[in-house]
């Protein structure tokens, strides 16, 4: 039982601290899931145990949480794990121009972390660390400094005791390694959860899903429904097993097309190149990533590198007035707005508006991919997303601001334990 | 044939030009027409009639527009009929408080109309025009000074050559008055819509919807794809009529809900007593209506009338500052922003976020008839709407931003006439 384990210290992280589990706590997050994915799918009947848990009267709590802008999922879940804002982390994208190299790279080396996460800090003061991630990209960047378990679905079969801290994982889940392009590869993720809170019996564990089916599925159809009724029986078996349960998102996620489904897409090299000439302002996308079928690089956020002499305040007013472009911000602004590490965002930041995604050129998008109208996020408009707890909160100033970066501050600081003794470990 | 017809002269109306129909020429607005209806719809292969409309080298044409912010059904409807924002013709909520009378009262007297709609001017100009309403609010308003037929469909059984123009609606249309809370109602208007031009003609004709449907379905959902369904029967049957079918809507719709389902709701007026004292701020919700059962008068913009004396600056960044609020604007900022009427829209506007709707008090607002996760309108979130052709166009601006209140001039001076003969009146 865990009560006759020694008691596990308090640590503080980037200036917050957290109280140590007294019962295994599980946070999830789970890509791209605004919060009307889960409310139709209980509405559907295919989620009987977070309707349960969600309930009026019941143990649950449901609250609404801001995410980091740009919405995307590594500066997300970095800021989930280290508790804090992009300014902190320094992980502001997948994807970014490296001033210091001249070149554009992608932004999943540690090296670009600048923040400890709570879950090496958490391993570190003695407490059992699990971390089960979708996609390989992020599971450098979420294991980083930390000791235990961590692993990819995408890469669970060359997961080892020295690279991950545990072998034969496919063994334990029971299923094969799925497809990076799937509803299976979050499953996996889940079914890896359930099995080791079985075996292992982890103080602190995350789940991170991927966006797959949320890139392709509005809210409430079938695909989507399919994909929550799998969570939801994980969830109950996380439940029934004793744990604390804390979900959160990365982001949301809306329809990115008019009312036919053609993708709209600002071309926003080309309004540069048309307004400012050839090679004065840089685009960079920083959704860009190696997995891009499903949305062809196309996000609603994007920054701006200029060079020297461009009439910065006009080129903000013509970008403002573009069909398609919500916000457009100075670095500065960006960066106070946004919590983002100046060094890293260019000379503007532009979001798109709900029903936008912001491209370089055409020439450069391959949307091939994009066989069901495009969903994606970035943008200020899937900013809101669900926080879901299985106990009662208490000690949360209603007037607060809720980050999904609180998630660890509301499930070990302010949820209320269960009081029946939770299953030892098998 | 029409060609027979002498031809009818061109028009001006609020400082735009129209040129008359060669062609009947049908202007729907579908009430709370958020685009991904449309497009799940499409999807699910529930509207085959617009999937071909729309598809790629086919005839017709999609676009997005944005609406009137507030993003409501009477100030949208009437901005659709005078080609021309709140600022011009007035109509700028359901409800206001008149000042001059000092109190709240509704806004659907033709008395508060500041401007010619253009269903009246090409009626006094020859043209045979015709107008059905899902709900009679509206009916007033959309016949002011029009000669032809004008009726809803809420109280069709009424409506006689007298006061509508016809007679024996319920026989012509062969179905009864529905119910005002169904979406029976929308679809008496296209039926209407398609009798109407089966037997009379009419060069010009304007539907319009309720959002009743909206309120109640996600897009892609079965009652979502149940409505388009119906509809797209109906477009067809007007296509092959021969119309040109021109749509919009009055405004989106959003979940307002958090995951669990529960309405996240601003009481925006226990927010102002709270920090004011009792009394010196008072709290309009230019949604309410006598049909509220389906929305419980919450909705994402309120105007707020504040007494001498208060601080407004820290007002503003007091509400600002609170959760679930997107903007607050001083009554000269909304009314440049918005272009709405400076005289009838309070000293504050305070629009919420696209998960989120303003109430005054909780004791104010009777939410027994929402028996499903609320959704609602009102803000910025709701601002984009589809505008769709069985045509194309020729001579828009790409660049132009486009508005609902475009769609006359779109059908009217942009839209290709098709070449066919169309068939006559029976």
């Amino acid at each position: 039982m865990t009560s006759s384990k020694p008691t596990l210290p308090d640590v503080s992280v980037n200036g917050r601290s957290y109280r140590s589990p007294s019962q295994p706590v599980v946070v999830v997050c789970v890509d791209g899931c605004e919060p009307d994915y889960i409310t139709q799918a209980i509405q559907a009947g295919v989620a009987p145990f977070m309707k349960k848990m969600l309930a009026a009267g019941n143990s649950g709590t449901s609250l609404v949480g801001d995410c980091v802008v740009p919405s995307f999922t590594n500066p997300n879940n970095l800021s989930i794990v280290t508790g804090a804002p992009p300014s902190v982390h320094g992980i502001c994208g997948n994807y970014f121009l490296d001033t210091a190299q001249g070149k554009e790279v992608m932004m999943n080396d540690p090296a670009y972390l600048r923040a400890e996460t709570l879950l090496a800090v958490f391993s570190k003061a003695g407490a059992k660390v699990a971390v089960v991630t979708a996609k390989d990209k992020l599971r450098t960047l979420l294991g980083h400094r930390m000791e235990g378990i961590c692993f990819s679905a995408e890469k669970a079969d060359q997961a080892t005791r020295a690279n991950g801290g545990i072998d034969d994982v496919l063994a334990l889940v029971g299923k094969p390694v799925p497809s990076v392009y799937s509803a299976d590869l979050s499953e996996f993720v889940f079914a890896a959860g359930v099995k080791l809170m079985e075996t292992q019996r982890p103080d602190l564990m995350y789940l991170s899903t991927t966006d797959y089916v949320q890139h392709k599925c509005a809210p409430g159809t079938a695909g989507a429904n399919d994909f929550y009724a799998m969570m939801d029986g994980y969830l109950a078996q996380l439940d029934a097993l004793g744990a604390t349960i804390a979900l959160t998102a990365d982001h949301g996620m809306s329809p990115k097309t008019d009312a036919a489904g053609n993708p709209r897409i600002v071309f926003l090299q080309e309004v540069l190149d048309e307004r400012l000439g050839a090679g004065r302002g840089r685009v960079i996308l920083p959704i860009t990533d190696p997995y891009v079928v499903h949305h062809g690089a196309l996000g609603s956020f994007a920054t701006v590198y200029l060079e020297a002499g461009v009439d910065v305040p006009a080129l903000v007013r013509a970008l403002q007035a573009t069909d398609g472009i919500e916000q457009v911000l100075t670095r500065d602004e960006a960066a106070e707005r946004f919590e983002l590490p100046p060094d890293r965002i260019g000379d503007l930041v532009v979001v798109s508006d709900h029903l936008a995604v912001i491209g370089t050129r055409a020439s450069e998008h391959d949307l091939s991919g994009l066989t069901v109208p495009l969903r994606s996020h970035g943008g200020l408009s899937e900013q809101k997303v669900p926080l879901l707890f299985n106990r009662k909160l208490q000690g949360v100033d209603p007037k607060r601001r809720l980050r999904n970066f609180d998630i660890f501050d509301l499930a070990l600081n302010h949820a209320i334990p269960a009081v029946h003794a939770a299953p030892a470990a098998t």
